[in-house]
């Protein structure tokens, strides 16, 4: 198996936008193609999780590859709900290895601003168990459930998520390609909307549009691709044996962690898919950056700020960067490409770098993703 | 790179079914694991075109995976349009030969019949270039005008396509899996209604429910893979530079048959995409068995008859078999390997056999995938 390295990242602004999905898309693979120094590809791998249901497009990635002017390059669309971001990376990983392709390009984006609200949460909660559906379960009400359980379960308090939403939003404000790009008080975040307690309207990720695009390559380049691992749970709540973790999260960074021949303690920074604050303390715990039940306590301790131990979201996270649903995984794995080059401007961590992590969460964490990316010396 | 092989097939009944898509991806991979022998895959890739508008549901991958007991187990669908059951085993291809796992199950389905015919041909549609949609384009409507400019340039006679929808017709009497269990007389074809000239009913492939699954792997087994391709073309027809053949397979065939070292002379029979009965024409033209706008003589002369030359859709084509469209292009390949395996029962080709090739299109031609089998001695 060949080793497989990033050759060239590219991406959007995160956030409303009156452009086409595929105008957004246009942008982003030009970015990657230009940042990787090529013109051509041997085949481009789409991501996005619904534009049948967002937007009324289908047939996506051949349309896509002839929007870019990439016909007869092979393609195809890789979709895993939340995580579609990592799992095209994921595929075009294996494809990469197996000697097949010499350079692929990644490219995945959502457009989900044109409905209201409630429409798009209504498309993003069909990811969940049609029996927890009927008995009314959406995203955010699940999502609640397991933060509730999470509180009871180690005395995890508001404080601990207010201080995720306002670290988040802080670190956007550094990032020229996120969704918001304000700061916000702990006040505002916990007099904010309830939208299903104890989440508060920020702590819930917002509805963006968005694209992102990677050229990854056999060709030797400065940022490996040293590990990745994919997992899945049980897609209904009640079949889980806990909710105070993703079973799926862990399995896929064990796999990682092995095929990269390192431990958690080696990573030097992560982003970790907080599409709801809760969900960056339990992905910090699963990738194995803190014990369970103590990631919170860790947090508050400041160790996840970008000059943090552990810095976690210096991108702003899906919180603040914004969460345009099949983009979000592969915006992770470009901001870490970007601050272990040095080039992620008045964000950058400032300490020396070498591993970075990110962890994509499909669905309510039943299709997870861990990526390990490399600077190599 | 390692060399794949098809370890076991299974798939259900093609048909209208009362059955959830679920229940019928189920018996499809069970009757492959069953076949193959394994209780266990390291992974599962899922194919369909869009759950999300037939069904509404949503997140399929997570969904089949954990319904299949298979958590947690890596998962992810991949979709192509109506070769999305060919590009799944394309996917799966590539993981396997990258020497990360040993047995990949590829699973697909599509459940169709839940609603009329014209909201189907309306999603279906969708695959279509926006503005050739917007003038009324619908897929049989341009899938005629190919047709049309098939038959002016070539001299191809209505005879031509009546034969084969009588030959798939007559095949798939035999095929205890296809939708249609009945032949047509040529005046059944030729009486029936318009819809859109010059296709009649008889053209095209009727909307099926049914799911198709096999289990890939690197140990080897009778069966190999011995070429895979994939090409793209222009979204829109007004693009292309010509409507009598499809670049996509071209480029395709092109790819798979150098993979496979041999010429499309070798080729023992195959199954094409004959969504339309001229489709099957045209693909028998872009592989390579016949020059191009000779086809229809060739098939008139009974060279793609079970009995002839170089036997074609002998389990019934799409046109006969059903065409529940993700899962199309895996029912292709499954009845090359009963038939390479001598399996095939009343419709065997009763010659040896040793290369057996798929041609699958997705869209109208913008993402066609072949794939070439070989049977080892």
């Amino acid at each position: 198996m060949r080793d497989v390295y990033i050759r060239g990242v590219g991406m959007t602004k995160f956030g409303p936008s009156e452009r086409r999905l595929e105008e957004l898309m246009y942008e982003a693979a030009v970015a990657a193609m230009s940042d990787a120094g090529v013109d051509d590809v041997d085949g481009v791998v789409v991501g996005a999780m619904s534009p049948e249901s967002f937007t009324g497009e289908s047939n996506i990635s051949a349309f896509i590859t002839d929007y870019l002017g990439l016909v007869p390059k092979p393609t195809l669309r890789i979709e895993t709900a939340s995580s579609t971001g990592a799992a095209i990376f994921d595929g075009a990983f294996f494809a990469l290895a197996s000697g097949f392709f010499k350079n692929i390009m990644v490219l995945a984006g959502e457009k989900m601003t044109t409905m209201s609200t409630g429409a798009a949460t209504r498309i993003l909660s069909e990811v969940l168990a049609p029996q927890e559906r009927r008995q009314g379960g959406t995203m955010p009400g699940l999502a609640a459930l397991i933060t509730r359980c999470y509180m009871e379960s180690y005395g995890c308090t508001r404080e601990a998520l207010t201080y995720i939403a306002v670290k988040n939003h802080a670190n956007a404000v550094k990032n020229p390609y996120a969704h918001f790009q304000y700061s916000v008080e702990p006040s505002r975040v916990e007099t904010s909307k309830t939208i299903a307690e104890p989440l508060r309207l920020y702590d819930c990720s917002p509805l963006s549009d968005g694209a992102a695009a990677i050229v990854m390559t056999t060709d030797k380049a400065p940022i490996r691709v040293a590990g990745i691992g994919h997992g899945t749970d049980y897609v209904a709540l009640v079949d889980r044996e806990s909710l105070t973790h993703f079973t799926s999260t862990q399995v896929a960074a064990k796999k990682a962690f092995k095929l990269a021949g390192i431990k958690p303690s080696r990573i030097d920074l992560a982003e970790i898919h907080d599409a709801f604050t809760p969900f960056e303390i339990i992905g910090c715990e699963d990738v194995g950056f803190f014990e369970p039940g103590t990631g919170w306590r860790h947090i508050l301790d400041g160790e996840t700020q970008i000059a943090g131990q552990i810095p976690v979201n210096p991108s702003g996270g899906l919180k603040a960067r914004g969460h345009p649903v099949g983009a979000s995984g592969l915006a992770q794995i470009i901001e870490i490409v970007w601050q272990l080059r040095g080039d992620a401007g008045a964000r950058q961590v400032n300490k020396k770098l070498k591993y970075g992590l990110t962890q994509s969460v499909g669905g309510l964490g039943t299709s997870n993703i861990v990526t390990i990316l490399e600077k190599l010396v």
